[in-house]
């Protein structure tokens, strides 16, 4: 060996075991009331990432998947790119004369939001088409941004942005410390995230899984540019996670975590790899803190994956119980 | 600042300073000729990585997209995934007499190749669904892994993971210790590369984008499943490919190569963003080592992109004077 390289290799080990004595005098979930919830998941990281364990999982396939809204931000009174679209579609409502007889934007114009979810899938759909479509990726990507920027929540008042669980950012950033590459895998559009998972959450754009619109490259003033086009390309919610899943990592996560029935073929498809798993879900049971609803609810519904975590001892966190805090504090 | 913090600081940049040492002995490049390709390559990658460079760009931007076929391995007499999906025709011939008469699997099962090709894209999709549909994703993996352990190319008669550029190895590895992330955005199959690009290129599975068949969420036995289905899902070919680098990466790269007109738009994609960039065509001229195609070639055809290239002062490899040696060492 070369005196260089045994210089290099006596480095490298000393920095290895100062961040391993630097980690251990911290609570890596500061925000996680200590109990089985907490404990299930420092056991299972603990158990995949020693090297002398039994369990221990190489980083390459050290692979965690993270539903969106419900599990890492809020999604009630609906789901916050709902209300982006409806601040679309009254922003291009001058353009528009027709929405004013037209449903469901006759509807949604008129403040009637109960009016278009009764409408269903088609009439969201709709609404989704017409303001997520027509402009190019660079363009909407600068629409998202901007409206993050300054819409707040209606019953908060706090951006949305502020709305994300603190104890789910922290779980993100142990499972990173633990060399896992952490992915959002969400109904939501894939490009309505995008522009801000990387700087709210640490997950870059390449690790984003979502619902799609088609693209298409077009040539414009001799420039390149992808123009979003207004039909369905793929749907990431339910059957289709799994199938988000293997088209954009090709791996089968070791770890997944949901909040709703939405989740549970995502939650289902982790569990039957080989070797340890975590599957998780965030129960929403804290109508003090943020909201409480699971087998009746509108939104997140969780009731058959809840029978289906309690049969598998999948690890389920009761907000209310296991969460120190819920949001970040206000700045 | 902590004792422990100071120590792991100051072994962090010992680390660093070491590593720099060492790379600066090394030429990253061997396999390239000196001259003005290999120049164009490592004047991009140092004004990109060094931080007083007014070209600096920060690492999750530093991502390079590469073709495959042509361009990482070899593509002629045709290409490569052709061979598996006339093998696994040949394999289920027995399951399917009709197929005796049935074209194109009449003229593909008497070894004419050409009345085969004759039949355009839609011959060769009828193949591929018939070879590549029906089996789970797992399924698929195993049969394909199979495959390349034992089949030949017919001219050199090596393993086909060893008809792949020595210098593009080199190029990938020189990348990525630049803090590159390298993917693969290629014309083939998607599930075809992934069981094999990590070992053969260092390219994980989630950083591979190729064309793909749907796939479909079932219970097998109770065990969640992905079945194949002889459905197109996307062709990440021409005008795809920036469409494919939109849906899995999210971000435009700043360094792209091919080697056809089909990758012209992915590298005018490139082309357009804003800073630094680097373009690059490996252009096939070495009849000797190789082959020597392009402008009236069936597979891989080089024409309007060659013009492009030329206007836009890309990179052009000539392979037979800018590479000292095309495929690695045989063993």
């Amino acid at each position: 060996m070369s005196k260089l390289k045994a210089l290099f290799l006596s480095l490298a080990v000393g920095v290895v075991s100062s961040t391993v004595a630097l980690a251990d005098t911290h609570d890596p979930l500061p925000s996680w009331q200590d109990g089985a919830s907490k404990a299930s998941i420092v056991a299972f990281v603990e158990g995949v990432t020693r090297s002398e364990s039994p369990d221990f999982v190489p980083v390459p396939e050290r692979v965690a998947t993270f539903d969106n809204d419900g599990t890492l931000w809020a999604e009630q009174p609906m789901y916050f790119q709902l209300f982006f679209a409806i601040d679309r579609v009254s922003a291009l409502a001058a353009e528009h004369p027709e929405w004013k007889t037209e449903e469901p934007f006759a509807s949604l114009l008129a403040g009637d939001i109960e009016a278009v979810l009764a409408g269903g899938l088609e009439s969201v759909l709709e609404i989704v088409m017409a303001s997520h479509a027509g402009m190019t990726t660079d363009e909407f990507e600068a629409i998202v941004t901007q409206w993050l920027s300054t819409a707040t929540h209606p019953v908060t008042e706090r951006p949305y942005t502020d709305m994300v669980y603190q104890p789910m950012l922290e779980l993100l950033r142990y499972l990173r410390a633990n060399e896992f590459k952490t992915y959002i895998v969400s109904g939501g559009g894939i490009e309505f995230m995008r522009p801000w998972t990387e700087e709210v959450y640490g997950i870059p754009p390449e690790q984003v899984v979502g619902s799609s619109i088609k693209t298409q490259f077009e040539m414009e003033n001799g420039k390149p540019v992808l123009r979003r086009l207004p039909e369905i390309n793929f749907i990431d919610d339910k059957e289709g996670k799994p199938v988000g899943i293997h088209s954009h990592i090709g791996r089968r996560p070791i770890f997944a975590a949901g909040n709703s029935d939405g989740d549970l073929q995502m939650l289902q498809y982790t569990a039957a790899g080989d070797g340890p798993r975590l599957m998780l879900y965030v129960h929403h049971t804290d109508a003090k803190r943020e909201w409480a609803y699971d087998r009746d609810s509108h939104i997140g519904k969780l009731d058959k994956g809840l029978d289906v975590a309690q049969e598998g001892a999948w690890t389920v966190v009761d907000m209310a119980r296991d969460w120190r805090r819920v949001f970040p504090a206000a700045d």
